[in-house]
């Protein structure tokens, strides 16, 4: 077997910014910088910038000979083809298939896969977090969207076509007046339990009851689920009743999964998951009563412990080994 | 490597019939012989009378030597610990943790695996049906319940624990008017979708319409989803509608399976099928309505070519070979 190569780089690609990171084979970030993603018109103009801008990074450990490989976490990233389809936050691949991998590996002389940001996340909690040593689990991140990477038997589930794993894409409210998500359908995951959900679920409370909150101070189509987070932690009452609603569908959706591919655990990534047990707790308890007998006690639901770490470059850059 | 012996024995370990059959490499049952699965109150009679009708079988192609393994494919059967747990069709293992393989295995002196019998028969399609070189595929069972086995990267999800794959309890109605399971919880898809869900949604589309049909020739309580088939497939309208529901419960279902492990193709297996494009247009037709873009028109959706076939032999002896 070949040596591997000292270092691999991790490739966090937002919406708003695009980051790079040098890692070693302990998952230490050595180095890193970053690009606005959003200033690029052209893929083509986004990978030059990018290009500039990891290509100091690389100098810095010693040049390309020290680089194993490079992982990009981004948006509707397809692992197989190592393209970006039809991004919906990406000006530059929000119509179209842009082949990102490629266009990397092609600038920079290096390997380079590519997976969706979730499915990143997942790798990084399997080497790095919480999933260290589990062969089965799920990760949700709880974001703008609600995304999910999801680990059977050691490996990545991309399915059929590398598109697998869109958990926040499955439908939880059947009724005709459940709410539009983003993708077009009615009643998905997302237009619940992601961070726009939970100000929509605000804004929905704040309109039907006439229960007093901190929340009623501010205008309304302002508020943000960072407003509910910071109420809520003030023991805002209807701040908190948020969480609660929001932690049970999360748990009867879990209930559901666990039907699917019997994880030892559930792992919660994202800026929800910093209220605690305010959203964990009726996540763990709506699980309970909701999931098949089979199923009941037997999992853990984890707060990822890499949020205030570069999980995403972290996660990314495992790809970089392969 | 060692040589592999020339042959496997397959276990269709049902609620009425339990079935030995000898299996060549090629998949053709050379013999078999079964028993009464319920004449027996304990597991131990269960198995000594296993034993005494698979023998003649064994001496018949060679003896011992000759037989690779066993597989066995058995309701709440677990794949990593060989035990039956809670099986509620089963006397002799409705109340406790029957641990089959062992017992066989002591008996016999044959390697002995078990596995769900929804998981056989994904096995049986991948080695012999309709998912010969997919390595993503989900077989949905309509039988009595609504079984699933899962592969993906070619291989059975069996989850953490080795209870994976329970489709038939995923949830798809959220309302409290929502059907109760025999599993004790409300909504689940085998409430609608099964063989006994098929007789429900009769009776209540009797009771609910004035709709003349075949099937007011018979006591309502005594319809079974063979006389909703044979009506429909006399033409009969009211018969007709009610595959139609089924079939689109079961496509909205598919899609949120879907976003889940974006298999190849979805396969059916069991009675209802053979009702032919009645259930599988619907079915096609919601999928492709609910599924989230990404995914649409993807999936192929397939009945099982094994059903005429010992198609549960089959895909026990699969895991002779293992």
């Amino acid at each position: 077997m070949e040596k591997l190569k000292p270092y691999v780089i991790g490739v966090d690609l937002g919406g708003t910014n695009t980051v790079f990171g040098i890692v070693d084979a302990e998952g230490n970030i050595l180095c890193e910088s970053s690009i606005k993603t959003g200033k690029y018109q052209t893929a083509v103009d986004f990978v030059n910038a990018g290009v500039a801008c990891v290509r100091p990074l690389i100098e810095k450990v010693g040049g390309k000979e020290k680089i194993q490989g490079i992982g990009i976490g981004a948006p509707n990233a397809n692992y197989y083809t190592g393209t970006i389809e039809h991004a919906p936050n990406l000006v530059w691949a929000h119509n179209g298939i842009v082949p990102l991998a490629n266009m990397f590996q092609n600038e920079l002389d290096i390997p380079v896969k590519m997976t969706n940001d979730a499915n990143a996340a997942a790798m990084g909690e399997m080497m790095y977090g919480a999933a260290k040593g589990m062969k089965d689990f799920i990760v949700i991140t709880l974001g703008t969207g609600v995304g999910s990477g999801i680990v059977i038997n050691g490996q990545l589930v991309y399915g059929h076509d590398g598109f697998a794993g869109e958990l926040g894409h499955v439908r939880v409210d059947y009724s005709k007046e459940a709410r539009l998500c983003g993708c077009g359908r009615r009643g998905c995951l997302e237009a619940y339990c992601s961070a726009t959900g939970v100000a929509r679920t605000a804004r929905e409370m704040l309109a039907m009851t006439d229960q007093p909150s901190l929340l009623r101070e501010k205008d309304p189509a302002t508020i943000e689920s960072l407003d509910v987070s910071i109420a809520a932690s003030k023991g805002d009452e209807l701040a908190k009743s948020i969480f609660t609603m929001t932690g049970m569908t999360l748990g009867e959706a879990c209930a559901n999964f666990a039907a699917f591919s019997s994880p030892e655990a559930f792992i919660f990534f994202g800026g929800l998951c910093r209220a605690g047990d305010l959203i964990m707790k009726p996540i763990r308890e709506s699980y309970e009563q909701n999931v098949l007998k089979a199923f009941r006690g037997k999992v853990k639901f984890l707060v990822s412990p890499l949020m205030d770490k570069n999980a995403a470059v972290l996660g990314a850059s495992a790809l970089g080994w392969k």
